[in-house]
């Protein structure tokens, strides 16, 4: 499943964030805009910092990437040693500036500043409880009812309101939260995101993913429970629990395709877990072939797990182009079959004549697969056949993940034998449920978009965008 | 005193705002566009409109001029009946984008959009009473003051709550609010700044001056009454009193200064009052002269009055660059000069061997008439008499108005002797009080800028920009 | 006749030049921006600056306005002790690079940069001729041809080529010509378009007007004769001549409407004879009024003229909106004639009840004049009585200015009768051609505008535009 | 090798070029737009198009991608059924668009287009030799030199006049020139850079390399021989030679790093001989290790040849951030080791203990090597050893790519045990040059900068880089 493409209609990440207290001296700013740049993958829309110094929180966020965004002067104005940072993703292409993270607002005690990943699924209700009691909204997130639940009860004291906020949100949601003298990180009772501890130096950071921690130099401590608050302050972390029931239902899709491959989540290294998935995939869908072909990026690992099995060489038969950018002129009618190769182009000289196995980590809507499975044969493969390193993609994602509707996924509503035939291959196999817990030690996922079992109970499919009520452009 | 330059250390005025409730088809968002245009003077940092169908709120808003804010896609995406704009002039040149107005926010029972012209005193302490009732704030303006005192008392109906809000709020503010379904235009009891009602075709509109009714081909109906609600919906007109004290003091600088010359502003025109305050000056401060030559464009019509009644001739001896646009690149140390004649340069041919009247409408710093003097005697003007039609300016505005502190007023410091001295003129006279009062008909103007009588109680010099407390950059 | 508006359809001026030799020091990138800042009337389409430091020729061009083309970095690359500048005007608003100016070529015996003013009206067969001898050419100019004629004869020495050349083109032409060494000032036979020779400090420089000496602190010295080439180099200043002749035919509408008013050209203000036009109109076409009301800002000095001869009052009527941009969204079918008021609004209370003279230097098309007579009875003037500074254009410029064809130019084809009909004006009175002349001491004008005398044979209409043949986007 | 970033000092291939003579009615600058994208990896500074519609060339033309440069609306401009495109690699980040290509100049009969891949030797000579017979130049490039020539014999007919144009020029170049009515392809007698032959419906069509004939779904139909010019006329095509001597020496660069691994040059795939050189030097340099890393891109296929030879596994150790543009805020002092860290992240768990084979095409300075083998001995790697498939890069490149100066190059300066001392592997192999050679059936190669056997005479290293001197910025 390819990834940077805006148009392109695959499953997409919500947000990344990314936290530091500093104690050693360095610049927060510029050290939270490397931390979002690794984090980039997992929103393309906005990218903001804030900052405090103590007393006040300064803040620059806009819309496009980490790059784009931030400049030398932007970065120097953020003065402080504590910092918080968020990357979005791309929904519509307006201008949604307004809902750019982290919300930053005054309140009775000072400021707050606030970066979610994640999404609630009663924040409708939540609101309308809200605005009864007089509250009113400036954006479109539900991240903005979060800061009004937790200044509603922040006379109990900030970890207290934090709780007292948490249970009544329901959803996933990987938070950190800056004051102006201390920041937190906040787990869902599920831990249904990602969101880790890390050090540099001696400064403690929170971020989405280990690969945020890499860039900076900082090293992995732990990964954030399931309903545990975490707080930084002067007088050094302290750690709360304010859910005991901790059933763990971690995004099993984070390691199967968002998470970065160069990450560990949960002492579990993507890029290795995802070998294995390809490993599982050979021993329950062998086949008798000349080569494995990844679909780049993503389908690498998995390839490289099947060729080890499976003793079938692996080979690059599909190229990328390096130079994709955001905008191309469309090509007219005549020239449709353009825009897949402005992407990835057959290696024919590689592929010609041979028996090909595909290696993909999920379809979607499955017209990728079957453009690609079309280019294959065009290039002279003999056979193609699919291999897909999880399950079909059969329900929608409530907690984070933009999924198309449910008719609009192929996994939803056709058979595999039936989506075998629409995308043309000549066999088609998906990593069952079974083979891919089989890759993981421990247990505890979220495999709701595979199965309907979702660890909260889900609001009926059309009520799920809850927010879409007034917009900006 | 020149007014299109960015670093120009003048007064600046604080907003320009307008709305329209549409019953002719008219496309409002367009409309607004245009109007705003026409009040580009007043503010030129931000621009934003909103647009209401009826159900729910559209809003683009954005920093920079009207013309650069908006573009014909974003135009044609705000479609409603129902509009309110705004701009605000330029503080530091930094992205202060979250204080754009109008602010639009969700509450309970809808939308609301409002658009705000003037300056509270009081917005620190009420902000701190919401802040205690729980209420979290997202801008640095004392705007967001408002709409949550307006939220907090719709219960009430909005009219009610309207009036309930500007009961608590002490300052200047011409506001124009739009919910779903209707708009409303309030003036403080004082009346400071303008605001007038318009009808464009049968639909009725605000603006706060009439050059924006003249640009969409609007007639003037009135200028609103201190402490006045107005009410625009679908059932027509209504209107509606706050506060029955009524003691009118409208901005004098808004004549002297601020509105554009072709805007009738409570029955008066700005330019033939401009051309009295002229009149006048001659009569107060007559001299043996060759050449009366205003300062380009505010002096213009006092320099025609004066020179009707001295029956010197009027002439344009100073000559404004029309390409003066917002980024130089700076002159070096040794070409200082420069940066002065970027704006204007002296006719030589005119001026030359001439006793000069300098017409100018106010002296702010001094280092521009400064100028000015030297530049005319460079170019060999016999004599340099500076008239100013007004009284020397001596005490910050709390009212809508950006003045220097007292300190960097020069009108504050020194003697007209001393000012005479320090600017190098050979003669220097000011409007009095009374010969500026005299040029109007009716009474009741603020001139605390003048002589320190404010109608409402100021707070101490130093509480005056509340609002700074945290900074988007 | 407005100046502004990219899209007015008035006359446009082609292009301003400037150059320097400097010995004292200076920074000379900068002294050229800010020199062609003050000649930004003569063409906004390109800016370039080249610099020589005797052994090398670097520069820059773009599109824009100087602001706009040039920042700190790019003054600051320009080092060296010779310069030459040039703006453009806007012919399609498409992106023409290839033909802005300065052409900075490398040739035998080192660099040449070349800007011109003006227009050759033998350019095509020039360049047909050396074309035939092997020459390319990488421009739509006729300064290319030019620069190709020079280094033809360059083995006679620089002057000498110069000499030359100019034999070879006929037309108006104002050149700057800059090499490794030196600098040099060419005009035509005819002294077409102006140029002078100005002095900063020691250091000699030129400049198609003064007012581009004034902005620098340089000094005027003279105006640079017909057919006369001068030579600034390390030995000083050298001035020879190629073309004894001198048969003087300067362009009359540069004193009418193009030139800055501040600019003195032949020792004649601008100013000055423009409101001498105004005196004499007044003179030649008294009418019975109450208000003169000029055409701001060109009409603004005939008006003043016409005031004091008729000793009817002046007053601006009309208004200028000082934000007027390059790019507004364009009006619907129903509002559009609020494109005229984006630009000029009309002081109501000014002229309603009263007989007015409006007063501007030329009628092109006569449009805007229409609108304006129609504008000014709207707001309730009795009478409106328009007066031209000027005689009617009725034939096309061929020397440098873009005028529209001659079945365009409402005075080549109507009567004054019919013009003053069909602009609805009470009376229309055009300055005669004897009245425009006896403004000037002096002789030697070209006419060819109004008159059809043109002081070279041109060439038929239609092969006006000749380099039109291969274009860039 | 790492290829995207502009700052990293590798090697950089010269140009792309793309040329298309269309008889199916295709739109031919869309066409050239994609070709032009396939070919973005060989040019990044600027990019072209010329179309000629018979009688008349428009081009466009300017500064970044292609995807920057082009938008619809230049692109629907441009009509015509021949069309030539151009992408030029960066050389300084300034602004050199006079030297973007193609160059299209007007000439005694026509139009000529020129696109050029390569770099003459004796430009500078040939430049002297024009110059004296009176040509001027207006780009700093070789290109400019050999469109004066072919105009200068074009009485002969435009095939003679590029023969006799061939016989002065000396150096690498395969050219694209398009006049109002044909299009033809030439390669220099050695065929140094690479242009193939291409069909598109039953166009044909001229491409760098044969990826840019995929996106647009066109077949290869050959290379085009070493000495031989292609002409595409309403007559079809036709072939000649004006070299008989055809000593071929194509750059082996192009098939080791330079090319797009899904291109097929001379019958050769450049992927399949890249996995091949991986094998050779498994042979040649066989260690024991657990995991075969490539550098990514570039080092992918050798590794998995190398992995394939050797048995050891193949891993992706270093993972790239899909996100790096062009722009980063620079990391501080203390941060310095973050800027590696935002191209690629080492796989810890992958690498963590083993003993690994990092595989790479080439060495050019030793910097970027160097800190690849710190990061992975950082991440826990017990060794390191680095293999290059191809021999040490010892001497510059004279005929079309950008090498730095010998000096710079660690290959010429230093042995093969003090780069591995430098770099800090436990052992370094290069590919043999008799390894590199069998990995191609055919002979005729440049390997210059491996053994300084160039196929022409070169110049002194001094004088390499010819056209230095006049700049644009």
């Amino acid at each position: 499943m390819e990834r940077e493409n805006q148009q392109y209609n695959g499953l997409k990440e919500a947000c990344g964030i990314f936290g530091i207290y500093d104690i050693n001296g360095h610049d927060t700013a510029r050290i939270t805009y490397y931390a979002l740049h690794a984090l980039q993958h997992r929103g393309q829309e906005s990218a903001g910092i804030a900052v405090s110094d103590g007393k006040k929180i300064n803040y620059h966020k806009g819309n496009g990437l980490v790059t784009e965004v931030f400049d030398e002067k932007n970065i120097l104005h953020l003065k402080g040693h504590i910092a918080v940072g968020h990357v979005r993703y791309s929904t519509t292409g307006l201008n949604q500036i307004y809902n750019a993270q982290p919300i930053v607002v005054r309140y009775k005690n000072g400021y707050l500043a606030l970066a979610h990943n994640g999404n609630l699924i009663n924040a409708d209700e939540l609101r309308k409880e809200l605005e009864d009691s007089g509250s009113i909204f400036q954006t479109s997130t539900d991240t903005e009812v979060i800061i009004h639940l937790i200044v509603k009860y922040i006379a109990n004291g900030m970890v207290e309101a934090i709780k007292m906020a948490m249970k009544k949100i329901k959803g996933a949601y990987s938070l950190i939260i800056m004051t102006n003298e201390a920041i937190y990180a906040v787990k869902d009772p599920n831990g249904l995101r990602p969101l880790c501890l890390g050090l540099m130096d001696d400064s403690y950071c929170f971020a989405s993913e280990s690969c945020a921690l890499d860039i900076i130099g900082a090293k992995l401590v732990r990964e954030i429970s399931p309903g545990e608050i975490i707080e930084i302050s002067k007088e050094g972390i302290k750690t709360y629990e304010y859910d005991g029931s901790k059933k763990e239902a971690f995004c099993i899709f984070e390691y199967i395709y968002f998470a970065r491959p160069d990450s560990v989540i949960r002492d579990v290294s993507v890029y290795s877990v995802r070998q294995e998935m390809g490993r599982r995939l050979a021993l329950e869908y062998p086949v008798d072939a000349d080569l494995i072909v990844p679909v780049p990026d993503s389908g690498i690992p998995a390839a490289l797990g099947y060729s080890e099995v499976s003793g079938i060489p692996y080979g690059e038969g599909l190229i990328k182009n390096k130079y994709v950018g955001r905008t191309f002129i469309q090509p007219d009618q005549i020239h449709r079959e353009i825009a897949v190769r402005l992407k990835l182009n057959v290696m024919s000289e590689m592929v010609k004549g041979k028996k090909i196995v595909l290696v993909d980590d999920s379809i979607v809507r499955g017209t990728t697969s079957k453009r690609l499975v079309a280019m294959l044969r065009n290039a002279g493969a003999k056979e193609v056949h699919l291999r897909i390193s999880a399950p079909p993609v059969k329900f929608p994602c409530y907690f984070g993940i933009d999924t198309p509707s449910k008719k609009e996924l192929i996994g939803s509503k056709a058979s595999v034998e039936d989506i075998r035939k629409m995308i043309g291959a000549d066999s088609l196999g998906y990593l069952s449920m079974e083979g891919l817990l089989s890759c993981f030690k421990d247990k505890g996922f979220c495999t709701g978009c595979f199965d309907g079992n979702y660890p909260i109970k889900v609001p009926e499919e059309g009520s799920k965008f809850i927010f879409d009520d007034f917009s900006t452009i």
